[in-house]
């Protein structure tokens, strides 16, 4: 007979709500710990048999994984109080930007377990598809990792601490500058009326077609045909800082497609 | 018994022909008009009952309505060579950034049919779920127009040229900007042997959230946050040209959202 897998989840939010209910469907969730106990409560209640602790020193030591999902800045508070665990545990956050090392001389085997996604209460996620990114302190804690990753998702990958950085980065154009363009293209619609619903079979279609292929093959637009009679006119009808940023993105359009000239 | 509606369609392009095969189903494409006489038999060979011609003086007078799918500048060389049709016949080109007046003065009902999407060969489009946008020169035309569209999607409106111009502006920030941007942030990943297709999760998520409510409301990053430490950091991995978009979208989001200050 196999032993179930045993994980102490650390945290309430919503990483660890959906990763909880992920991990809870292949292993044995047996804690949840949060300092505010009716969060822990409340989220255990929704797991198969797991109870709510709320001071670190009541986790149990005899947990196979110990995975941190809490917001980045209280992680290194909580490593440095980690309770004593066997010599076989596990310890990994699931923070992008959070170094592994914050957890260096507090535990024997650490890493990150870090899910490419965002989360929130509302949205159910596929965690099948959520790329999942893995790195230990020992080839040994690294593949353990990789292998619980494996039991969760279909997508999982070894990344260090500089790759995850370059995610991040790469994340914040992708998605935080391009929702601020969606934003702004609202606000443009709401003028007359309309909101970007409008463009949402537009959209969806564009992003199919960047991850279809690669995003630099299907560029089209008036920038890449340098078409400056479109440029000049649709400067013309904008606010200060949306033209400035309509006239930087273009250029730099233009200058990625430079043999194109009409 | 009803008479079928019969549509002539010129052109014989990705628009044409998503735009013929939609139409084909809900009426009768009794032509395709294309210079070029084998695109004009490929595109009517796949459609119900239609014929190919390649010549505007061999288009049938008869029909209700004369759809022009073709290229921008080529509408107004169209429009200057009508050929004599029926007073009842409306002519309407499918162009988001050609006037309805490119007509005036060259029959007597004309308008736009105009389907907000961007369209090529390999992908099938779900017409139903298209913006139709109409203009016509008269209150009936519009209408007769507004009819047709509605056979083909259900989701019709009514949009002027100013309107049209105003969405061109606005799909220039969330199509073909977004775009630039994924292309940036799969070339950052692309360093590190990753690409944008791992960002895929992400991306569709951050999608989905803009269009669930509004883009500005789901805002989020290190420039929302006010996270200095974070955008300097980011700022120094980038070369010049990608430092300058960074800056400028991160000031402007952070301008945007002045009172969550750490």
């Amino acid at each position: 007979m196999v032993t179930p897998v045993k994980i102490v989840v650390i945290g309430s939010g919503n990483v660890a709500t959906h990763m909880a209910a992920a991990l809870d469907r292949v292993a044995d969730v047996i804690q949840i710990y949060s300092p505010n106990h009716s969060h822990a409560e409340r989220l255990a209640k929704s797991l198969k048999d797991a109870t709510p602790v709320s001071t670190l020193d009541a986790i149990d030591p005899t947990a196979d994984y110990y995975i941190i999902a809490v917001k980045d800045d209280a992680i290194a508070g909580i490593a440095d109080n980690l309770p004593v665990t066997s010599d076989e545990a596990v310890w990994a956050h699931t923070s992008g930007s959070v170094p592994s090392n914050v957890f260096s001389g507090k535990c024997r085997n650490y890493g990150v377990f870090y899910p490419l996604q965002t989360f929130n209460r509302l949205t159910e996620v596929d965690f099948a598809k959520v790329p999942m990114l893995i790195e230990g302190n020992s080839t040994v804690t690294s593949q353990r990792l990789f292998t619980l990753a494996e039991k969760i998702s279909g997508n999982v990958r070894f990344a260090d601490s500089t790759d995850r950085k370059l995610f991040h980065l790469a994340a914040v154009f992708a998605c935080n500058f391009t929702n601020r363009l969606w934003a702004i293209s609202d606000e443009i619609l709401r003028t007359r009326g309309f909101d970007l619903t409008l463009l949402e079979p537009l959209l969806r279609m564009t992003l199919d077609n960047a991850l279809k292929s690669s995003p630099a093959d299907v560029q089209t637009g008036p920038a890449r045909r340098h078409d400056s009679a479109v440029i000049s006119s649709h400067i013309e009808q904008l606010p200060d800082d949306y033209a400035e940023i309509y006239r930087l993105i273009s250029e730099n359009i233009a200058n990625a497609y430079p043999n194109e000239q009409n």
